[in-house]
């Protein structure tokens, strides 16, 4: 794209572990490579942050929020009590037409239920999918839904199969994605009731349905979307995660007794993040919902933050909204009834 | 234990992708470690193996059969085709008293049907579960169903939960493990319909169970046993070989450069071996049958034969069976009606 237009994204500053010194950070961070950032928050403790830095020349314009909605809370009833929340406030710019997109490390319930306040659902959506290229080892290939949405019905897993395959043609340029689901064994008739019937649906749905893939072929290239479950999706997230923190520690120790302690460092970094990529692209978008809307993980640093907002930004400019929408419409009737 | 008694096992030396030559290879190292090994498949065909090893003075025997049942076949019906097929022979000679454990590395699904044909379920038992220490960062956690039941009512996994305490009693001497349910979130009430209806049903149990754990709790230590449907524990085993598959790749030729080979190859290994654990015990055992069987993979050789082998005479030692039967009797009456 040649000079695409700046973009506007609004930051739910109070949100995450670390807010607001980590997220001011990653803002400014992101305001320094062209985004116009709004911070939303308490204007004193963004004020304090922001001193910390010289931004007199950056695009950063700090919005007042009061209150929080913090893990674990109701989301429907914090946002009826905390009206002037941040993620309330982040997420009322872009309906009143300020910014374009929304981004938020804090409560993924909260965020889903602003967002969708603000923006509404797709045609077709009952709840908006997660999901991304969560592995690290795999870095093109889009899974979801990896925790929304538990207990889904094969009509809704298509859905997916097409929210999955507008990623990965606006965002990964790929024109005719290889759409997969993930199952316990690759022929035909594999799987538990559900997948068995979204095999069905997927084969008439008119997505490159390519069949099923079990465990390990998560890792690699054999599929540009894979669809599953959101209770599946997350256990392979977190266990990823979860492995790849083992690793880069066990590895630690084991590799600085052998090499020098840079390039030691430099293995046990690389492990890390092949296994985390919500590392690498800070979070991951809301799918199914009428704006862009970017979830980052709680325990975000100001690094991950800034990458959030910059995958807020290319979503954007890559016009992942549209191409979502067009997935949706094309899907074929008889594969999403129920 | 002092000088336990011989343990006498039956090999299905016709299962597995590498079948005769890796199974006979295999049954040879395990005689040498003193296990009565009884070779179950085409003669001629054994006897060429045998040839290449100095056998006279092992416990081996060779037992003749005609026919194998292939991954991919209906085990039901394949059983019924073919009667004198290695499987059938070696869960015979278990039946008839002649050996006192049954491993294959051929068709789960067949050694399962063979299995219950020859010594049938549990009391309470539908089916019985797959599973075991699936993960080598995590070697004494035992995670079941990892694929033979998939869609469980929560019922079932509360039994997974005692059969899992009984390995973990009598394998790992853990005198009163931690079961735990593994889930989308830590807080009771996370999870979808069968993991919330599985929880009440474990708090009511009598197990010693700790609650919810998530993805990256299946690394670690946390956890004595981890209960979950099959589906789910299938797509998280192999994962964990993926991720351990590919890793160990991508290092090989990153380490190479920096390092020794043979240092490099030391830690290549070490990656590998931890999360692929079934290259460790060679397989795991069938849960909530009457007889021990254990279930390899079908891409094992000779080494993994002989640990699955070792594995066998091991839970035969270990009074696994005994252990079994005493859990699930133990339950209490309101957690597994359904």
């Amino acid at each position: 794209m040649n000079n695409p237009p700046s973009v506007r994204v609004a930051l739910d500053a109070m949100g995450g572990d670390f807010a607001p010194s980590e997220t001011v950070a990653g803002g400014v961070a992101a305001a320094g490579k062209g985004v116009e950032v709004f911070l939303v928050g308490d204007p004193n403790q963004i004020k304090e942050e922001l001193d910390r830095y010289k931004v007199d020349d950056l695009p950063i314009v700090v919005v007042p929020s009061s209150g929080v909605i913090e893990e674990g809370e109701s989301p429907i009833q914090a946002l009826k009590e905390k009206p002037q929340a941040s993620i309330l406030v982040s997420a009322g710019l872009i309906k009143g037409g300020k910014a374009d997109a929304l981004v938020s490390m804090g409560s993924t319930g909260a965020t889903m239920a602003a967002a969708i306040f603000a923006f509404g659902l797709m045609d077709g959506i009952d709840r908006p999918a997660l999901g991304g290229p969560i592995i690290g080892l795999s870095p093109k290939m889009v899974v979801l839904d990896v925790g929304s949405n538990l207990d889904c019905r094969p009509s809704q897993m298509v859905k997916f199969g097409a929210l999955g395959a507008a990623f990965s043609k606006s965002y990964f340029g790929i024109s005719n994605p290889r759409v997969a689901l993930l199952s316990v064994g690759a022929e035909e008739g594999k799987g538990n009731r559900q997948t068995k019937e979204t095999y069905q649906l997927l084969k008439e749905s008119g997505l490159n349905f390519q069949g099923n893939i079990e465990g390990h072929d998560l890792v690699g290239e054999s599929s540009d979307v894979v669809v599953c479950d959101g209770f599946v999706g997350n256990v392979v997230m977190k266990l990823s995660e979860g492995i790849g923190y083992a690793l880069s520690r066990h590895l630690d120790s084991k590799l600085k007794a052998s090499l020098k302690s840079d390039v030691a460092q430099n293995v046990v970094n690389d492990i890390y993040n092949m296994l985390n990529s919500v590392e690498n692209t800070g979070g991951g978008p809301l799918f199914g919902i009428n704006g862009i809307a970017v979830v980052g993980h709680g325990r975000a640093h100001a690094t991950s933050v800034e990458r959030a907002i910059l995958t807020a930004r290319y979503c954007v400019q890559a016009g992942l909204l549209q191409s979502m929408s067009n997935e949706l419409k094309q899907l074929k009737e008889e594969s999403i009834q129920s």
